[in-house]
């Protein structure tokens, strides 16, 4: 049954575009996407030929200036966005600020920034360090209070697309247009959503986004991030971080800085050539990938998933997955859930895990096979039925998981 | 003479740590460092086996997690700080700005950042910026009237210990005296110095630092940056960008920020991990070497260039060596610069310009002969007599040069 949906799946030949090691079940491509086929030899030639041969020339000869616009390019189809309103550089972390520091600027004499309370950590406390330095103050809500609280201090709205522990979808059109009506901005975090779920930044009306590479855009641990700025506010955008990159001639070491037109001066400082090469070839896999059809076999995936295990593996709790929207994850709930991730891994299959007592599975669809489901289940139905698990060898998890 | 030299240089056997191409003099390491020759390997087993084979795991099994203080710790001798001050992770221009901002709440009640005039630019720009957010205010004033113009409104002074144009090194412990002597902190960027110099920041009592990745330690085209903070400071550090991997216990997903103790509370986001393999690979070309005869050797070859140049090249104006102390660098004004540095590329030696008139060459010390100024000049000098670099085609020089 599980083999008739992979020869069903008009996606399934996507998972050439891989290299996935033998005798895994890697369920953890939501947190690190494994490595593109065609990386290997495209990072050895930015090394050797590019690097080691042009040295310095390369900077023009093989554009390596303009590689945060032109994968920025490629990653808007993947997040609906036009292709010179996304540009590929830093962390989420550093984009995120410049954004939401851009974004108070747009918004003089309101001080709130709205977020949800138990998104993830790192965009709260980036928020937080934003608002200690600006006078802004940070206001986090329980998740379906968030569009009442937009009110007229409101400067900007931040939210995570998809839920990174529950896999929890909001509604950009729907929360988009809440903001707007009060006057406020809005910035979508797309970390678990770019690359996993049909996302349609113009066509929702969003201001603002950052997002991930290293998750579902497959570009490597730690690749670099993205921002998205809608190009009606490209004119007035003044990010906090004003680096030589994001100036309008970055060559002519002016005294001051004049931003670059459009998307451009939200760069701060050089990019990694390397690591931008990574996340080239890892963006590239989902040349020619319809997103929705994409979201629609995650969420199948997903859902067989949480009925196989609810049905199998007796002692963890299965959130199921939302069957109008979610993202291409499940959580099963467990006491000792670290545990028995560790001995799941220890036969083969990856998820992780985050606090206090999730297993995290993601359903990544260019290269997951619903075989894989089958597999996945009876290891983990194993795993519980001979209490391995309680073995002590298993506390050894490491912390990032 | 010149083989004679080479022959008595103690760095010499160095220069087989690089792959340098053949057929090229290369006087551009200050701008970007060649690849080492260890790069290729390490790279591609970061790549294959432990992200290919490794996958999430290799967070831990590989310490993908440990890669920023590990580095920095690396770094850490060569700029003559303890292993445990140094961190490597984002830009340069987002390190100034955490650092930066960090120093402003460390001395709160005072409004001014003294810069010098002509500095690096990007620096000014993010100085420029942190002040628009915080309501600071930036001074820049002539280089020599820096000391005279630290005062009781001064947090921070800023300065580039050697200036990437002229090459002219500042006095870091007099200044650094002259900055504490008036409550204000200093901070230095040792982007043309780290790797070049012998740099000694602990000695010199400074409180904080920045610098490349890219340049003299060898670590790739845009690889990432280092910060450094005097251990007295650690304690009272809240940098205003304050992410999940600068968190004391970043895998707690907790809410509120609580800063790592020590130099990892300035990490930001997730660290690229391919971009710090290149970076880890080009620090190692340092080990062993005493960066006191490092400086001597790169201090030398500019003598010995800057001689000869002004002897037998007509037309440029030599920017002669200050004896004392300078940048590994050596700068020839020509008022069409651009053109005779494309003329002379094309010849196979390759420098880089700075505006308006500068040719600038660099002289790092483990892969630069003696025999290679004896070619850059007699290539220089010929390109200057036969007037080739009049030609239209020598235009087309790309940006960044």
């Amino acid at each position: 049954m599980l083999s008739a949906l992979d020869a069903a799946d008009s996606l399934a030949p996507f998972r050439t575009r891989f290299a996935l090691p033998a005798g895994i079940v890697y369920l953890d491509g939501n947190s690190l996407g494994p490595l593109p086929a065609a990386t290997p030899a495209l990072l050895a030639d930015a090394v050797t030929r590019q690097w080691g041969t042009g040295l310095i020339r390369s900077w023009n000869d093989e554009a390596w200036i303009d590689l945060p616009a032109t994968i920025g390019a490629a990653i808007a189809p993947i997040i609906g966005a036009p292709p010179d309103c996304v540009i590929a550089c830093d962390s989420v972390s550093v984009n995120l600020y410049k954004l939401a520091g851009a974004a108070l600027m747009l918004r003089p004499g309101r001080r709130k920034i709205l977020v949800e309370a138990g998104d993830f950590p790192t965009d709260r406390y980036i928020l937080d360090g934003l608002a200690r330095t600006t006078g802004a103050r940070c206001e986090a809500v329980p998740r379906g209070d968030v569009a009442a609280a937009i009110d007229g201090d409101t400067a900007l709205v931040v939210l995570s697309h998809v839920h990174f522990s529950t896999g929890a979808v909001h509604d950009m059109a729907a929360l988009t247009a809440a903001a707007h009506a009060a006057g406020a901005l809005i910035l979508w975090d797309l970390s678990h959503s770019a690359g996993a779920l049909a996302v349609a930044l113009d066509a929702d009306n969003a201001d603002f986004a950052v997002g991930c590479g290293y998750k579902y855009l497959n570009g490597g641990p730690g690749a670099p991030a993205f921002a998205f700025a809608a190009a009606r506010h490209h004119a007035a955008l003044q990010p906090p971080l004003q680096g030589w990159m994001g100036h309008a001639a970055p060559f002519a070491f002016a005294a001051d800085w004049s931003p670059a037109p459009g998307i451009r001066r939200l760069l701060a400082g050089t990019p990694p050539v390397l690591a931008m090469a990574a996340l080239a070839a890892g963006v590239a896999t989902f040349a020619g990938v319809d997103m929705a059809a994409a979201e629609a076999k995650s969420a199948a995936l997903a859902q067989c998933f949480a009925r196989l295990a609810a049905a199998r593996c007796p002692g963890v709790a299965v959130e199921m997955p939302h069957r109008l929207r979610h993202g291409a994850q499940v959580v099963l709930r467990h006491p000792q859930a670290r545990r028995v991730m560790a001995a799941l891994i220890a036969h083969g299959v990856i998820g992780d895990c985050r606090p206090p007592d999730r297993m995290r599975f993601g359903f990544p669809a260019l290269y997951t096979r619903f075989a894989d489901i089958g597999i996945a289940v009876d290891t983990l139905a194993a795993v519980l039925a001979s209490g391995e698990w309680q073995d002590a060898r298993f506390d050894a998890l490491g912390q990032v998981s």
